[in-house]
């Protein structure tokens, strides 16, 4: 089925003017200036909410109006934050048939060495948990996904209702753990790093390397969204007027007690527990940084680079890393408009706040400008941690966005020592090809960081680059230290990038798909992947549907409206796509037609009611499972409606909801075959 | 606070090359033709879903194509409809203490002369009616308004429980009073036309006045739809893929059955009664007739007229006389084509089908074309009925279209007698003035009407405009012979409009919206007028909130961010007309840019959300009310908040709801306010 296709050469247009000023620009990004960048923001925790992280957001206004910006502003927001009880700290006892607490977890994670004297490090907690002092025996849950539980239930026979679990980190994210607790009826979870999926091999805990040592542990907010931003103010911006809901309506709060612990504390706890959990939640003012480039053509486009500030403790990967990158294309483009340069589009470059909280900066100020953003925004790149492993290039990104990634990578060099000569492309190329063609490995956008409100609520074009492990042989979760104390500096110049050509290779990739975005006369999408993604996606999902050849013979299932609508796409985009190479693009009115249908075309795949439950997720094609906030599923609607369709309790309705789900995903792919033909029936 | 503004001499830019067209364009439409129009399409009834209403719409395709249009389809759409057993009739009974019916009412209405021979006349009755046949007391309810069940409940002590009760027509949407009386507990509704709200004093009943007969009855739907569409496929087009929800599941469908009878049987009525439903559900294909007119400069820029086809029967007001202004409208434009002129922005033209089924195949292709509507839709006038009274203009239209329609109607003659040399302006002024300032009164859109799908759920500018009777002495419910079977060409001929100037008048006040909309360089809409209209909204709903000055205290209930909204939007509004003036209109992005800014301010009123309960309801500003579908609200989701609040159960969370409003109407008006801002922050 996808014979011919995967060799189809694909370029896109750049524009020759300024392809000289894209060269310059990927130039002017410096590993040692990222270095310089790393360095200075990771001096102290900077949690959101926090003095530091204000100090350091006006910071970041000051040196980018410095650049050269034309304008950089605070945007404030009060929304719900969760912190410790100062005076009344988190942990977990074992109590003995007395009730004395006879052990205790940590109430801190050993300092690293030179930050002795840093205060206002938080300790480890699992925020947004509920207050209360659960007490009963421990059950370990695995990973704490829907199949743990049902193994669980179903086959080792064992309840939950009423106990205390425990359950590792890892495979999904901690939010859907927390919930599947709750829907287990359990009255407290408690998460651990196991060593099995917070060690790598053959390395050393931190100090000596990159490996999370036995008394560090992960924070992290335990909330379900769905993508809905602030608890408080679901759909609407947290500003001073807003209406903000009580406690009890707010979305996403957990009702048990949660709390995260490390390896040496996780060993001890084999008996009856007590966890004694005093977190609170409150209205806390936060401050996004909005800095702009005015566009000299079309100043009402925008493309975004946006990417978070604030940090569980120094942030030293997550997310600094990827701030220092920001700040660099930040620098190198105010040095290009010195040189008289200006981008045919506005740039818009954003340090979110609060993103570890739920990606509430971002979110809120999508929600604040959801109406220009919808009109206007053309792209959005995030630039959250930029390395999170020593091998290659990772990149996941909307399928339109993939020709450009691949063009850019083209331009950049490989960072790797030994690979003088070889460009970024070739290197990741070699050590990721795609199991399906010839060319890098891309994925799917799930969630998990800023660009959620910007692809999946208001179907902006999306895409994030880093650079990471090797996905085929290194099986830990994430990167060891991952939300602990030892993400500091060093770590990055020690041990993930000591050249910091890596961390320049990627503010090169992120840099130059935003130059790209702004300054190309006719917008560098292409239309013809995202048709091949969707026969992709529409060929996967029916094989999953498939594993019920009964049910669906029972039930007349049928895809055909969806591959009927991924067959009209395909056709419209390869026309558009004919068309758009007869573009004169001396018309600049002909120009932004089709430019209008390529920005909106990401758009029309959204709609407006949402899925079923999650009225925020409203990208059809694209959205992170119900089951797993990390991972981003293609037609999220329908496989939602298979997902563990075996144990329905109404095999008709939960059918009829699979056949619903198709036919909206028809529909959405339909239509936006519509916004590519022609703009007159 | 209103002094200064209304004396404001308020031009739009129309463009100085299409001014001479817009002369020839209006001048083109005459009343002889409007009049053969109304001949030719109200000889037979074309009921929605009938063999007729296809054979109209294939005659106006070939009419429209051979007028000039640049194309023309047939769209079909496979949705609910409901119509009488042929064979087993509807009618209500009288019956004794045995059970015995010892009185029915009439199975059709008497036939009006020179139609005795037409078949296919569908007798009155309530569609989407519940099958059934209730048997108990009838309990009258007046007009079966909130109010009314409130009065009888509360102070009569009359409860409806189990009863039948018999409501008169008018006051509100039929729909509503159904909805009201399933609420009530009532086991069927018998709707009637009581001769104080359909018959004009002094009028003789129809062939020898205006007047409904006494054996006449008001046919229509009983839906609570809430904009949902087909009520199958709610949000989502009536295709032959769509997935269909069961009938259990269907939106809007009464519980109960519903009939309407005439005032000569209603007088019967007072005893035991017995409802004989048997009315069918059953899914139809149905056509709207899609033309098009290709812009020459901004083919992606939309301005749609469109008004429906089919008819309870013939037609003759409700809605051939609206369709005959469309079609003349067709011709004229088709005329100006042979001259040389081509739009500058695409036309569409639309001939609906099931609009009296629940404004079905307006909102079913609306459905369809939701993404290229919302991004490339200017404006949507509407073209149902064109005359319902001999008095004066009638016009209701979002504020932005009021330059507009002044603009116009100066343009027209009056088309009354005596009345030569004068201007429709001057003549609908001198009857109606508006009570706040010195201009002719134009109300808000409501519903009812095929514009709701465009405007309330899309968010485009929308008005209507029609001949009317004088609303200050005339007090019958809409129109005496309203969806009879005595509604003819005749009526129209003899009675309403003897000379079709007044249809001619219409044809041109909607003929030169359209052109104007689509003709003109810079978009004739004026966002100072929308700045005025909200204050004055705003004004009135604090006058509404203010009836409760203890609970404003006691809930601390505030409107100052909804005042202070107002006042930025006024600000933002006044400023950019400002810069409008200052426009370069030779540079075609700068124009293209100002356009889409106007374009997207009605978009940006409308929220996704939807309001409380109403998904398809998105527009913040204006929206029929819960209690009347008829009735346009402004701030509607404040409006009903503050519904009945004084019997509210729970106080506190009545007026946190009023709060919760406020703050959504508020962040709405500013984010418009945005909208009109300069494009760069």
């Amino acid at each position: 089925m996808f014979s011919g296709w995967f060799a189809r050469p694909t370029t896109v247009n750049h524009g020759h003017a300024s392809k000289s000023f894209l060269h310059d620009f990927l130039d002017e990004m410096q590993a040692e200036n990222i270095k310089h960048h790393l360095r200075k923001f990771t001096r102290l925790p900077h949690l959101a909410g926090s003095q530091q992280n204000l100090d350091l957001a006006k910071q970041i206004r000051a040196e980018w109006m410095e650049f050269g910006l034309d304008s950089v502003e605070l945007v404030p927001y009060d929304m719900l934050l969760s912190y410790p009880n100062k005076t009344n700290p988190n942990y977990i006892s074992i109590v003995d048939h007395l009730g004395n607490e006879i052990f205790n977890t940590s109430l801190a994670e050993p300092v690293p060495e030179g930050y002795e004297d840093v205060t206002d490090i938080v300790p480890p907690y699992s925020a947004f948990s509920a207050k209360g002092q659960p007490e009963d025996e421990l059950v370990y849950v695995n990973y704490g996904r829907t199949e743990d539980f049902f193994k669980l239930e179903r086959e080792l026979g064992i309840n939950c209702s009423g106990k205390i679990v425990i359950a590792r980190y890892g495979k999904i994210f901690r939010g859907n753990k927390v919930k599947n607790a709750m829907l287990a009826g359990a009255k407290g979870i408690v998460l651990f790093s196991d060593p099995a999926d917070y060690c790598a091999d053959g390395v050393e805990p931190y100090p000596d390397g990159w490996n999370l040592p036995g008394g560090g542990a992960q924070r992290g907010n335990v909330l379900n969204l769905n993508g809905a931003g602030d608890p408080l103010t679901p759909g609407y911006p947290a500003k001073e007027y807003t209406y903000r809901s009580s406690l009890e309506d707010a979305v996403g709060l957990p009702k048990i007690p949660v709390h995260p612990i490390g390896y040496h504390d996780a060993v001890h706890l084999l008996h009856k527990v007590r966890m004694n959990i005093h977190t609170n939640n409150q209205v806390t003012r936060i401050y996004n940084v909005i800095g702009w480039i005015r566009g000299a053509v079309e100043p009402d486009r925008y493309v975004i680079l946006g990417g978070h500030r604030d940090a569980w403790v120094f942030g030293g990967i997550d997310p600094v890393s990827g701030a220092a990158v920001v700040h660099e294309s930040v620098r190198a483009a105010g040095k290009l408009m010195k040189k008289g340069w200006r981008p045919r589009r506005t740039l818009i470059f954003a340090s979110w706040d609060a993103e570890e909280f739920g990606l509430l900066g971002s979110t809120e100020w999508a929600e604040d400008h959801a109406r220009v953003l919808q009109e206007r925004a053309v792209a959005y790149i995030n630039a959250d941690s930029a390395i999170e492993g020593m091998y290659t290039l990772r990149v996941d990104c909307t399928p339109s966005l993939h020709t450009l990634v691949y063009d850019i990578t083209k331009k950049v060099s490989s960072p790797e020592d030994g690979e003088e000569g070889m460009t970024l492309y070739q290197s990741w190329h070699k050590r990721d090809n795609s199991t399906e063609r010839d060319a890098p490995w891309i994925s799917k956008l799930g969630s998990g960081s800023d660009f959620e409100a910007y692809f999946i609520r208001l179907g902006i074009a999306s895409g994030r680059a880093r650079y990471t492990k090797n996905r085929k042989t290194e099986h830990y979760s994430s990167y060891p230290v991952y939300h602990s104390v030892y993400e500091t500096y060093e770590i990055v110049e020690r041990f993930y990038d000591p050249s910091f050509r890596r961390l320049e290779a990627v503010a090169r990739v992120r840099g130059g798909l935003i130059f790209s975005l702004a300054d190309s006369p006719v917008l560098p999408l292409d239309c013809v992947e995202y048709a091949m993604s969707l026969t992709k996606y529409a060929n996967s999902i029916y094989q999953l549907a498939l594993k019920h050849p009964a049910a669906m013979e029972q039930y007349s299932v049928s895809f055909d409206s969806l591959f009927s609508a991924v067959e009209n796409f395909t056709v419209a985009a390869r026309d558009f796509h004919q068309r758009l190479d007869q573009l004169d693009t001396s018309n600049a009115l002909a120009v932004r037609m089709v430019n209008d249908q390529l920005m909106y075309l990401e758009r029309a795949f959204t709609d407006p009611l949402g899925l079923p439950g999650r009225p925020f997720y409203r990208h059809i094609i694209f959205a992170p499972s119900s089951h797993n906030k990390y991972a981003g599923e293609s037609f999220p609607g329908i496989y939602d409606a298979l997902f563990d369709i075996e144990n329905a309790v109404d095999p008709q309705k939960a059918w009829d909801e699979v056949k619903r789900q198709i036919s909206i995903a028809a529909f959405t792919v339909n239509t936006a075959a519509e916004t590519l033909r022609p703009v007159v029936s």
